[in-house]
């Protein structure tokens, strides 16, 4: 693991992005839709590392059931490693639980393979790295 | 907000640390006993940000009835900002709830003050700044 790349916060609404610039005190710097994972994101910059928000695109999205079954709040954390097979392959072998076999695309041009909470203690963790 | 200081993980035992390590590909840089919060903190570092291991002092601390109600899992995320007093003021003025109106003693010589996950989206807020 290089570094935390983000931290991400599932949310409901508009009105609650607003009052994340109002904590955080600052305007994002990118918004996306990730079809892919069925969520729209907003990334504000802490420093090195990253919020991102998370708004589902549907109810029956991944985000859309977290929400409906925990309410809003911390959703996954994302490290950003360099070679991204090599770092998905060593935690196969401890026994995490990868949600893919392959990589899956991820906002701001990345990639990125996530691990099951029930393999980690808890917590949803993304690996993510730049494209080949 | 100056940056992302940490984040903090609620764990059950040290079968839990040991798989963090796993996870994480490295020793942790630092343990301690924090009192004033009834918890056992242990610390990863991550580039410029931390990984905190919570694990509960007793069943009644805040981390231990944390556990009890949800399970293991994120638990809060701490922003470092240099003036503690002025940037708490800046959040109870937009609403934002402390849990105490006094900085209280964290984790490796620092001060902090927490915000409720009910004001803030249902995230446990923490600041974070040096001793004056």
């Amino acid at each position: 693991m290089e570094a935390l790349d983000h931290i991400a916060i599932a949310i409901e609404g508009p009105a609650a992005k607003e009052r994340w610039m109002q904590l955080v005190g600052q305007a994002p710097f990118h918004e996306e839709e990730v079809a892919a994972q069925g969520v729209r994101v907003t990334f504000f910059q802490l420093g090195p590392t990253k919020i991102e928000l998370l708004e589902p695109l549907s109810p029956d999205s991944p985000v859309g059931r977290f929400l409906e079954k925990r309410g809003p709040g911390l959703h996954h954390i994302a490290f950003f490693v360099q070679d991204l097979q090599a770092e998905a392959q060593r935690l196969k072998e401890a026994n995490f639980e990868p949600l893919s076999q392959e990589p899956q695309p991820a906002a701001l041009g990345k990639q990125a393979i996530f691990f099951h909470p029930r393999s980690t203690g808890g917590v949803l963790i993304e690996l993510v790295s730049y494209l080949p």
